[in-house]
């Protein structure tokens, strides 16, 4: 009986220990789910068959040594930058490793160790970096397999809320994942490639730099470009490129009114503040200059906005203009954000997320340029069975299964680009109702 | 006879050691300069008599500790961050330590230990910081005698350059201090107090928030806030102010043009670039989306600038749009930008730079209202002899004079706002032309 670990009970990961407890019984498996929160864990076997969930903590590293020795192999769902010292148990006792996260520089100084003891570190294996990769490879090599060039690749994915979701939430955003990375994002200069030239953009413009984006059936959005897309030139394989852009994507007005917010400079996460007492508009008054007028009227003015201005009114619906407590004695900039916008944002039971891909691919192929793009909507159905756990967790799910049948040769650190992993994965994510639609233009 | 050590023969050391040399007959003293560059040490020494050049690196520990404990005061003008080291060993071998630099938490965690040793080491004891608290401490201190109470305190100054200097240059603006520090100023985030409220300003809107100054016979200036103006509360004594705000000063209209820099994202030290080859334009367009049009127009439109306003005026005369060369291989944003700025930037041997500094005081007396502007104007006389470096310079030589002749009691870590200090200094600066003109409303 072969063992797989996952470590993690969190919001990510009910459909992938959906997918493994279903499938466990055919292929003859043992599903170990541990995590800090033993019951968290219990909940999500939910007493299935084969199911087992332990205690763990990366911080016992004695046990951490004694589960994974345990396991045929780890899915690791614990925040990023714990992955490295899981990865150093695998190498330790030759297991394969599987995470939904970027590859980070210590991640990938392991790769040649892993290679060495015929492991594979899959990383970048859930929804985006993941499905985003696999359904752009499959595209990038069935143009190339065609005779063309790939001269520009964009792509835009984004964890949003369902159009019948909260309607009238003018942001049509709630957070569907970690809140914090939400209200920090872009923190930093992003880079890309556009026309053959290095671009950068600042923190400062990220949210003003938009790309338009329309997606068949589902409307209008816009992307804001992630920090590094430059590096996937060679891990595509588009030496030719000219265009290079990955980013996330929100409905069309987000940006607008959250380059506000990140100019205001309350998503700063560097300083404390003492905010016992504080009232959120007393919290924005605090980055506006003083004068006679209500915050709400100075911070208008201050940006040259109007009141009836689509960035006001969402930030007036997000209550920051409103003279209700925060609710917190101490915080950053960014805690005290995350908290206001919470109100509003945290996911109701019944809500339904949903996650909207996009890809735009321009080639050259027998002299004459053409087009595909590429769209996938998926929506969640509550709020435990969100669209965001599903497209995260069951790539992970499905590499795991491959790479225990023994159909996997990549080894090493890696990402899902290559034909063996996403050919088979994207085929069954289909049976998930993860579909992707086309639309070229030649 | 008494030795005082001079540590760094730099910029702003001429009119320090000028002035030591000159007392040194008189008072009986030995005046040791040491730098890493011995013939910038001589140079600065000239021959003179008493005077004594030596070769010094704080990084050959044996040797400071020597030189050190050989002297009786070390008036330190090497890197700020070089300053604990420096102290460290005052403390070792007792002596009294004098700088123009911020006191850190470094230097702050020696004041017991210097205070039971019966040390005083001065910091911020320059022009800003330095003349600035002496001036103000002078009027707040006058003004409570009188028994009024300081309701708020504004405080800008700026190293600028003479009307005569450069009239072409519309920024009123050279390199006269460290330039990467003036590229770099205000990254993090100000805080300061208006109105009662603590406030704060992101670097992304430090140079669009500016407080206009008028200063009589010197014209229209604006001024930025500093880091963190809240400590001066506690640091002047001035319980009851309502609005505490220290900055910089510049003529009016750099602000504006700086927080196009700002906000294009040059001013960046968190990562290199390769710039082999790079124009300067090239360098601009690395930050602005592609498109037909030429660099110069693309930005003014993106920021919504007319290709006439006065920012655009002042990046084109600074050659942001020019197709020279940089010349330079890499470095980062911040450095291209101080590369590019200094060749306009670089004060030429007889340019002449101005020193500008602006209080506003504003005070209840006896239920009523009144108003102190005090300011100063101290023009250099070519580039070496800068207005820069005789204000840095003699109040360092004034306060080190001071306590060689025994006149002062403060120990441990401190700043000069007592009267002890600010009295006589303020007084012997005014024999070197450096006297507030003083405006009353009341």
């Amino acid at each position: 009986m072969q063992t797989i670990l996952v470590l993690g009970a969190g919001r990510s990961s009910s459909a992938l220990i959906d997918y493994l407890l279903d499938k466990a019984v055919s292929h003859g498996w043992k599903i170990i789910v541990g995590d800090m929160n033993l019951g968290q864990a219990r909940q999500r076997i939910g007493g299935r068959e084969k199911g087992e969930a332990i205690s763990f903590t990366i911080e016992d590293e004695a046990n951490s040594a004694e589960v994974i020795r345990q396991s045929d192999m780890v899915i690791s769902l614990l925040p990023a930058h714990l992955h490295v010292r899981v990865a150093k148990h695998c190498l330790a006792h030759k297991k394969h490793l599987i995470t939904a996260s970027y590859v980070s520089p210590e991640m990938k100084a392991l790769h040649q160790q892993a290679y060495d003891s015929g492991l594979l570190f899959l990383n970048e294996c859930g929804l985006d970096p993941g499905i985003d990769h696999m359904s752009a490879m499959e595209i990038i090599h069935r143009i190339q397999s065609e005779g063309g060039t790939v001269t520009s690749f964009e792509s835009f994915t984004g964890g949003l809320i369902a159009p019948d979701t909260d309607p009238g939430n003018p942001w049509r955003y709630k957070f569907t994942w970690n809140p914090r990375n939400v209200v920090m994002a872009g923190q930093g200069t992003a880079r890309y490639l556009e026309d053959g030239q290095i671009r950068f953009i600042p923190y400062t413009q990220l949210f003003k730099r938009v790309t338009p984006v329309q997606v068949p059936n589902y409307g209008d959005f816009e992307g804001y470009a992630n920090r590094d897309s430059l590096q996937y030139r060679e891990l595509y394989g588009l030496s030719e490129v000219k265009t290079l852009l990955r980013g996330t994507l929100r409905n069309h007005g987000f940006c607008a009114a959250w380059h506000i917010l990140a100019q205001l400079g309350v998503c700063d996460d560097s300083y404390s503040l003492n905010c016992e007492g504080l009232t959120h508009t007393g919290f924005t008054e605090l980055y506006l200059p003083s004068g006679p007028l209500p915050a709400e009227e100075r911070l208008a003015k201050f940006f040259g906005l109007s009141l009836q201005s689509p960035e006001m009114h969402r930030l007036r619906w997000s209550g920051f203009f409103s003279h209700e407590p925060i609710g917190l004695k101490q915080g950053t900039p960014a805690q005290i954000t995350e908290h206001i916008l919470n109100k509003k944002w945290a996911l109701n039971p019944d809500d339904k997320d949903m996650i909207v891909m996009w890809h735009r691919f321009r080639y050259d192929k027998n002299g004459k340029p053409g087009e595909i793009q590429s769209s996938l909507a998926v929506t969640g159905t509550d709020a435990t069975h969100t669209a965001m756990a599903k497209t995260v967790g069951l790539p992970m799910g499905m590499a795991a299964r491959l790479l225990l049948e023994g159909r996997i040769t990549t080894r090493g650190v890696a990402i899902p680009v290559f034909t063996e992993l996403y050919k088979p994965i994207l085929q069954e994510l289909k049976t998930y109702g993860i579909v992707f639609t086309e639309l070229t233009r030649d």
